[in-house]
């Protein structure tokens, strides 16, 4: 195991932030007693279990539930004629846009089943077992269809057809959009500058296509939701979840209830990524709530979490680039087409806006697809849509680099995108650390070292491979209120789910704002009734957007100390001066926030901050990675011997969380270059639907990842917070590919870089 | 059944004020949905026990636990040396004062049992079987000493002294305090005018001598704790408490840990009117989690109930009235001994407040003494003290009625206590109702309708009572939150745990704030980490001081939708104006209350009303009630064949919820009056410690109670909010043994007024 560097930080700016506390929620965590979904047990809460479409593709001809409903233990059975039509209306709701009547065809089938593991009926019953007894009482009456898997297919013509009444939305080239049925959801078009002159201006071009496969999020914790529908027409709903106020609005839309009408607790989260923010099961348990007036619970099994879930988008991948001979950008182009699954929504949007995002390219036009094919809706994975197409772009880089004979570090500061620099799609950077992230690799000691090629045995092969990547990161919306105890602790309300130590990172922000110690602060997470509406977690948003509503309610804080410490010295308020933790008043009197706090009963009673956000400024995050990879070139395995990222984190809040992070997301993107994959079946059934034989890395795997902390401050955000917590899983499929094109040679262009595809390629190489 | 009279409400005034809707939380607590401190269940929650003292007063001279410890499945056996060693430090926890050591002695005794049921060591076991095996099994060595049960064999030369240490506090008579061991734990005095000179003026001098027993709150839930102490040293306590904030400062005190590592969930409460404020089970529970590493959860017993929590004091009392012939009261003085059982702080200085404050006395004196007796520490009981002293009061003005032959109600305008009276103890009176609740009384159809004296068989008499109460309510501290929903909801989050219907009373007042129906508002009562401190749900405080906090919050929400409404506009604020549920601003332009909320998103981001408050001038609660009695001379039974409840409720927000605490606390008076009481033989044990043998009134036993309410609004209060809960408990026993005076010519001056006492009296009077 390598020496992890130590992080930069902004040491002596502040006083909390930039230190390590120990999480709130730490020893909850790793002793067990944290209550996550699973872990609710109300009286008389009956148990679900849900049918699946064993088709990829099918029509449903009809669906007869009785025996089931007849079976002793089960309290009642529905299908999707239990939830009411829905029209088709995009909703926002939060990371991603809703359709709602997609939505709802997704939690329970209407006339066809579209992936393999697609809902079609659910059962109440007094145990689990009898449910799943019970499921396999009803009979569904399918008419197979043949199904299409590859986003190359489903653009063709004659493709099986997943939405007959789908026509493609948004551009079409020269011509209207056509009136014929098709895969292709969406088509969209981001253009800057002259693309052919940019192109006419290069000594070089290199066009190559890529194509990933589809990976799942991989979160430990299964899906799970408890559902209450009380009589008097109020719902509750105990579930795993990145954002309470997205559930609820997903289910007020489903459900056609007022949101008023709905409580969405919040469980503590095990992993997300993304894939926790659609519902599935929610509403499905309380349709069965209100049927039975009992509590119904629902967890998925691991194999109904891979089949009907949403992973991230397979993808096929077009990318165009010119440079001039001494190593400058000067045009490029990519098409990008991602899977959507059963229904349109990929994050080929997103895609579409990182994929030249790391580079100050004067002329570009980016193409983006949305392809209906019959696997699962596809949903977000942190930075979704990114990692496929750097996985494209940082490849073409290479192989420029190697061309030109360039330093690939050296070619990226060269083309680095920085302030003032506008993305094809738009928006104009503000300060950015592009630069600083590369820099930050060339001086770290795995760039420094050379790499020892000693070939220890014939059939290993190593190379070294660097790549950076881009995530934008979000804003979005964000309450907290912070309530002041009279021993000088403060307890934070926050509506953000805690998935990767936010706790710890918003109540930071607190303590810094108002001169208090992390610990002094006590984070609670709480339910949609009990704090003001706060956008998902995700989108690296949390720290950003959650953090900077802590430093409202700090400044409110500090704004009614002034008043109370006026009050206690009988002065005029604006006699009262804050001073870093300390109100300082007339004849040099002063009073710590302990001693404000004590006297806060005797001086106007409760003092309470209340912060709320609304900024879109979150600064994008850069991040760049360099490996050092073992090719075993008999039987095409890649080993990763050395790993470093660095990031420009804006300022690292807690800078072990960043570190955290940073690990978490190369080693996600690692799992994803080398072994993740959806290995279906020609009829569309899953062959590798457990963690056994959907090979995640572990900690054996691996390793350490070695972690450079960069800091150049976001200037949209009073502390200058980025998000961190996606951009790590972008640059490692394209370092790694890089790396491998270093050892032996070859040139991956497909995801996973597995031992079959390796040697595929070694082999063809070799002929 | 007797109908029940409309009230007179503010109809017109208000919008949702003074309307009926459905409680919040009434279908979660009618289908029993609604969780309980006893329903909770935590994975691997061990259940505890508690050992007793089979004695009323006795040393301990040793406690050996090791066989207890012994037996399989407990897993923890812990006794007072386990708990803190405390100081005596008085503390104002919100309504009452506690003395943390004797706080401490009372969950578990030290040196000593003070009472038959007094805790003396506690296990955790696997189930509550094995716990109450295994108490069994601890050895404890008592000296047994001879116990006082009586207030005035307790105040005697030579009594049985339960705390050697302890000597009077507060005045004495001309002497200083005795430096030698007494149970008068504190003496004090109020006085007003020259009480001599007033008896002087007075032509008729009535003094009497009152005694009441021991009566419990007889709330329906036992008392219940679950604790949980974590390796991190962050204690979670769920309990049925009436102030989740009070729960955690005790345990702070108790415990000798900071506010910061306590987090108190409050349960549902299923009753508490004064004894749910002090701590027994949770400190136990807390210390045996931090033994065992596991949720303790310990559930009273009602036997444990009755025994070991506090009860309402017996009490003896002497007041003395003079008169002119005329009717008009010269001065009055009162001399009250309370019961404070094992350790001091009866409610006597309340009962002192309460004395004479009906009525505008010129000249008095009142005299109050605390005295411990080997009962169990007593207790608030709805108006605390207050019911005692009325007893005492309005029989005596009865017996001068009579005396003089004047109407007992025009005697009571004559004397009402009204806007700038002084009262005894201190206080001047704002604007309240006392002549408008007795003028009420005059106007009702029982006190027009004469008393059918019809005599249907000979055993049986009737006769007719009228008496007056006073309350003088809390204001104390309360925070609320209020968060819009973009539907045009509400979340409500409040700190006041809802005992009578306060969610509903409260939610009302934010809802008529803002132009909302009490339906669009969600109430929540939320954990001491959730919300700002707010006190005790008692001292019919929570409508009064929770609800003025709501109100703030409307107007927080009022002030920044009036922003928003600019926003939208395009206009300076100061061009809209909020009217009526609607902002208006140029050019005609209106937008309601739901049309703002559909726009917080876009107009910067969620919006959350805060409002806290600390105000202190609740207004006077003041109460007239009349009672027609039957009372059976053979058996002493007496029977109530009418009741009318009359009272000044400033504004009744939720009218149903107000009559329903007018009729809850008449009842509860009613059983206090002829049917309840702690029987103690004479060694202390109590002989009816079962609701069984402890007798109180159901719905088979009573009439409906009629309720008449007045609204001479509070000016203390935005909205003339009085508190209500507590007032009417105070009359009932007075208005019946004037009742019965008038059936049968006898005077009771002892509760209860049950057939053997009745009875009693009946054969002295009659030899």
């Amino acid at each position: 195991m390598s020496t992890v560097e130590q992080p930069q930080t902004t040491n002596g700016k502040y006083k909390v932030i930039g230190t390590r506390p120990i999480r709130h929620d730490g020893v909850d965590k790793v002793t067990g007693r944290a209550q996550y979904g699973a872990d609710l047990r109300l009286q008389g809460t009956l148990r679900g279990a849900i049918l699946r479409s064993p088709h990829a593709h099918a029509r449903i001809r009809s669906i007869d539930t009785s025996a089931a409903a007849k079976l002793p233990g089960v309290h009642a059975v529905m299908t999707s004629a239990d939830l009411p039509t829905i029209e088709h209306k995009v909703e926002d709701l939060g990371e991603g846009m809703f359709d709602m009547q997609d939505l709802s065809k997704n939690v329970l089938a209407t006339d066809k089943v579209l992936y393999r593991g697609h809902a079609v009926a659910a059962v109440a019953a007094d145990d689990v077992h009898i449910a799943l007894e019970a499921i396999k009482l009803i009979q569904v009456d399918y008419e197979p269809l043949p199904p299409v898997l590859d986003v190359r297919e489903a653009c063709q013509d004659g493709a099986p057809i997943l939405h007959e009444e789908l026509r493609m939305s948004g551009f079409a080239d020269a011509n209207e959009p056509e009136d014929r049925p098709t895969n292709i959801a969406k088509k969209f078009l981001h253009e800057k500058g002259d693309l052919e002159a940019g192109f006419a201006e290069a000594d070089i071009v290199v066009e190559r296509e890529f194509t990933t496969s589809t990976v799942h999020q991989g979160y430990i914790e299964p899906h799970t939701a408890t559902a209450m529908w009380n009589s008097d027409g109020n719902l509750t709903v105990w579930t795993s979840t990145q954002g309470s106020f997205t559930v609820r609005a997903q289910l007020a839309g489903l459900l056609e209830i007022p949101l008023a009408k709905i409580k969405v607790v919040p469980m503590e989260i095990g992993g997300g990524f993304g894939g926790k923010i659609s519902v599935y099961l929610q509403p499905v348990a309380a349709v069965l709530s209100r049927m039975t007036g009992r509590p119904v619970q629902f967890t998925m099994d691991r194999t109904e979490v891979l089949e009907a879930t949403g992973p991230t988008p397979g993808s096929w991948m077009k990318v165009k680039l010119g440079a001039t001979r001494d190593g400058q950008l000067t045009a490029g182009e990519a098409e990008i087409y991602f899977e959507a699954g059963a229904f349109p929504g990929s994050p080929v949007g997103a895609g579409a806006m990182c994929v030249f995002a790391c580079y100050d390219l004067p002329h570009g036009r980016v193409t983006g697809y949305d392809v209906c094919v019959n696997k699962p809706a596809t949903k977000a994975y942190r930075a979704p849509g990114s990692t496929q197409v750097a996985f494209a772009t940082e490849s073409v880089v290479d192989e420029i680099c190697r061309e030109l004979n360039l330093d690939p570090l050296e070619f990226r500061i060269k083309n680095a995108a920085k302030e003032s620099t506008r993305r094809i799609d738009g928006p104009v950077y503000s300060r950015i650390g592009m630069q600083e992230s590369v820099e930050a690799a060339q001086e770290s000691d795995h760039w420094k070292s050379s790499l020892d090629r000693g070939e220890s045995s014939s059939e290993i092969r190593r190379g070294r491979g660097v790549a950076s990547g881009f995530w934008f990161n979000a804003g979005l919306k964000s309450a907290v209120s912070a309530s002041v105890n009279s021993d000088g602790s403060v307890s934070l309300v926050e509506g953000s789910t805690d998935i990767g130590g936010s706790r710890a990172s918003i109540a930071m922000q607190l303590a810094e704002t108002i001169g208090l110690q992390a610990e002094d602060i006590r984070p609670a997470v709480v339910d949609t009734d009990s704090i003001g509406y706060t956008d998902v977690t995700g989108g690296s948003r949390v720290t950003y957007a959650t953090g900077w509503a802590a430093y409202e309610a700090g400044l409110d804080i500090r704004r009614q100390f002034t008043e109370r410490a006026a009050i206690i010295w009988d002065c005029p308020t604006d006699e009262v001066q804050y001073d870093d933790g300390t109100w300082r008043g007339p004849d040099n009197q002063s009073l710590s926030f302990q001693e404000i706090a004590a006297q806060i009963n005797s001086t106007g009673g409760p003092v309470i901050g209340h912060g709320t956000s609304d900024h879109d400024e979150p600064g994008g995050a850069f991040a760049t990675h360099v490996v050092d990879v073992e090719v075993d070139i008999e039987t095409g395995k890649v080993q990763i011997i050395r790993y470093t990222a660095t990031q420009d984190v804006g300022t690292a809040i807690h800078p072990s969380y960043v570190e955290g992070q940073m690990q978490g997301g190369a080693v996600q993107g690692i799992g994803w270059a080398l072994n993740e994959e959806y290995w279906y079946d020609a009829t569309g059934v899953m062959r590798n639907n457990s963690l056994l034989d959907y090979r995640m890395p572990t900690c054996y795997d691996l390793p350490m990842i070695e972690t450079i902390i960069v800091e150049v401050p976001n200037p949209g955000h009073p502390y200058g917070v980025r998000g961190v917590g996606e951009v790590p899983i972008a640059p490692p499929p394209a370092a790694i590919a890089n790396a491998i094109q270093d050892a032996i040679g070859v040139r991956m262009r497909h995801l996973p870089m597995s031992p079959p595809h390796v040697l595929h390629e070694i082999l063809k190489s070799s002929v």
